[in-house]
């Protein structure tokens, strides 16, 4: 037993540590770490934290594992945290509209505890069985309800966090406006297990909606999408929650078999939206929800539209935008998550387009996204899945986000896989000021090395 | 000409630089500074700031002062530095919803541009005619409509900010989704100035309004209000956009002469609250609100509601609502920013009128706010305004708030004014991250001395 796994044992109890032979039970997405800790409570970590910075120990943190960056990538060198032991549910205040949670809770337990408590805890996504909520606040996780209720920053009121050096940081705030200084959560927001590891949270809850209605719309030219945005979402009146977008190879491929979805309207367009709202009230929401299409129609903005009619057709049409796998016939492929601007994004997809045909030529390119957030995911072919290529593609895809002010994550967040690209979407100077932050709070840098900077 | 004000000069044009006797055809909030620069240009603003951290020489912003916290108060050694200069819209990009705006541009132009293009800047608050956006940015602002659209950390998209040392951090985003690093643009807002000086900014614009529904709703439980918001909330499916409530002295004041608003609902009550919707529909929103009160009625949560029925009822409404300037029958007044979560609320408000009784005879309290987001503005009189007597009532107000989570400041900030009580609202560990990241990016500590702590 070496000498850091004797010191880890002495922290924790007998469940916190695995490490050696038993380490292979477990999964990691690196190389098998020295060991895994499993702390219980707050304490626990500061105790860990403590000792691997005083000895400059790298630490990893881990959450469900269902990130997309290789954030939580390991090595033999360094250790893993899991806040899997950390997963009570503290308390519901429905009153403040709050849930206090430890972050190993999963996303989907804090949903369904939320509507048992006849409230919403609106962030969602399709890993939210395995993803928890401190893996959601350390990436700032995003998903399909975005531009009605924000990515996961918008969902988090206050935080309990251990620094590097194991201070532990309790701002268990709990109300919505709080201007006493700065506002410290949001170092942690988005930071990857970069800064500090965040341990517990309060959760903000919603209004559950009582109607929810759900259109799949055509369209045939790209500035009628930006146009009917703006139309549906000043008609329904504060109650769009999504507006997903898919464009024609797309919605082909994931509405033709061997993909078991239905097109809900025929293939004949250029663009295809999911639109649905969240509402109040009905019968009266369906009322305005369909006079809201009807008017889009009349005024020639949308080509098409199908209006879901019962809970069936409406979740027939979320399994159409969510069928991501179909992709797989395309393999190898590479997926992008990227952002850019809507006025900048006909033409960004355009040269992509352009770009793919003149390197390789039976490329295949399916784009959707969120598209009220600027969010696209582009899912690339071209026949081989070789470091070159994946390299040439990352380039293609990429180089069009710098002279547009895109991004090269939207959602998914920088790990080891986008590192090489930082510098595509953010100055020099922006990520000067950025190793600043980390070498103030981890001076030592023992968290998450090499995770979104070298 | 001291060696200061000849280097200054020579940084800015003629009307960038005032000192000496001109100085006095301005107004400032403390002693007169040294001097006042006026910068045109981001690059300008570069330049002032390098000089200044080379020579240790203190710099305070200064936006359209009408804060409430001493945030820009100035004295002798100190130069104050305005970008009333920089006052230009410099894009409205109606596809992608944004305004790129100067940081001297005054919230109430922004909302104005935002509306010729048939847009909507959310923000909202009293002072909009001379508060700069720069100002609402570096105080994270809030208002009356937060509950729907956020203050103003949720209005902002991208900054360009100068660091103390003059580097230009330009981040001007356009995207809502951007998980690319640290959220820099963070730690600018709600700073005070105390970290860099934001120059130029990327607003999210929103979908402007077709309806507006009014009412005020009384009850005489203070769990009714609580019941009613989440009743209402739910009901009216994304569309609140206010729930303003205000305590049975506060509403006796404002609609009893010499104040000139009637009272919408007789005064036979404990709460009243003004409620809004902000939708997209006008006759079918109407319905629905009347509707949604009307179930609240026949519920038993509400013990009253009178809906407004005019244009000129609902601004009447609001009248009430903002008729602040009614405390001042009971000058002298202190006036405090609190919050503190739904659930602590009522005992807070008891306790603090219990104590203020025992230690005052005469004492008048008027409370009402934004309740929505835990935000109350607290009014007391108790004959005097000596410091001493200052100070008492603070720790009066105060108190009450540490042992509930509360916060001194929910949307004014800390400045120099509530320094002191800002160890009330957060721990030593908070406060001493927030100084790591001052001391990181402004190691000199020129910018804004003495704000927030000292």
């Amino acid at each position: 037993m070496s000498d850091l796994i004797e010191a880890l044992a002495k922290l924790t109890d007998e469940g916190g540590l695995i490490y050696g032979e038993r380490l292979q039970e477990r999964r990691f997405p690196g190389a098998e770490p020295l060991a895994l800790v499993r702390p219980k409570t707050t304490e626990e970590v500061s105790a860990i934290l403590k000792l691997c910075n005083e000895r400059g120990q790298a630490v990893v943190p881990m959450g469900g594992m269902t990130g997309l960056v290789e954030g939580t990538m390991s090595n033999n060198r360094e250790i893993v945290i899991s806040l899997e032991r950390m997963n009570q549910i503290e308390e519901i205040d429905v009153q403040s509209r709050t849930m206090t949670v430890q972050s190993g809770v999963p996303l989907q337990t804090v949903q369904e505890e939320a509507e048992k408590e006849r409230m919403m805890f609106p962030l969602d996504l399709g890993a939210r069985g395995s993803a928890t909520v401190g893996g959601n606040l350390s990436t700032n996780a995003g998903g399909n309800r975005d531009i009605r209720y924000g990515m996961m920053r918008d969902q988090v009121l206050g935080i309990e966090a251990v620094l590097a050096d194991g201070t532990i940081i309790s701002s268990l705030n709990k109300i919505i406006k709080n201007n006493t200084g700065y506002d410290i959560k949001q170092l942690f927001i988005g930071a990857e297990g970069t800064l500090g590891i965040v341990t517990r949270m309060v959760l903000r809850l919603r209004a559950i909606p009582a109607s929810q209605d759900m259109a799949f719309v055509a369209v045939n030219e790209f500035t009628d999408v930006t146009n009917f945005l703006n139309h549906i979402d000043t008609a329904l009146g504060g109650s769009l929650s999504a507006f997903e977008v898919m464009w024609k190879d797309y919605y082909k491929l994931v509405t033709t078999p061997p993909a078991e979805g239905q097109p809900p309207v025929p293939h004949d367009y250029n663009y295809y939206i999911l639109v649905e709202a969240l509402g109040g009230e009905p019968s009266a929401d369906a009322e305005r929800f369909i006079n809201a299409l009807g008017q889009c129609l009349e005024d020639g903005i949308i080509a098409d539209a199908v209006i879901a009619q019962s809970q069936g057709e409406r979740d027939a049409m979320w399994a159409i935008r969510d069928d991501v796998g179909q992709v797989g016939q395309n393999a190898p492929v590479f997926t992008f998550d990227v952002s850019v601007s809507l006025d900048q994004m006909e033409s960004y997809v355009e040269d992509l387009r352009t770009d793919l045909a003149q390197k390789w030529d039976d490329n295949t390119c399916m784009i959707f996204g969120h598209l009220g957030d600027g969010n696209l995911h582009i899912i690339v072919g071209v026949g081989d899945y070789s470091p070159e290529t994946k390299k040439a593609v990352e380039e293609s895809v990429y180089q069009g986000l710098v002279p547009r002010g895109g991004s090269v994550s939207a959602e998914h967040g920088i790990g080891l896989q986008k590192r090489d690209y930082l510098s595509w979407s953010r100055s020099a100077d922006e990520i000067a000021i950025m190793q600043l932050v980390k070498k103030a709070l981890d001076p030592n840098q023992i968290l998450n090395p090499g995770k979104i900077f070298a």
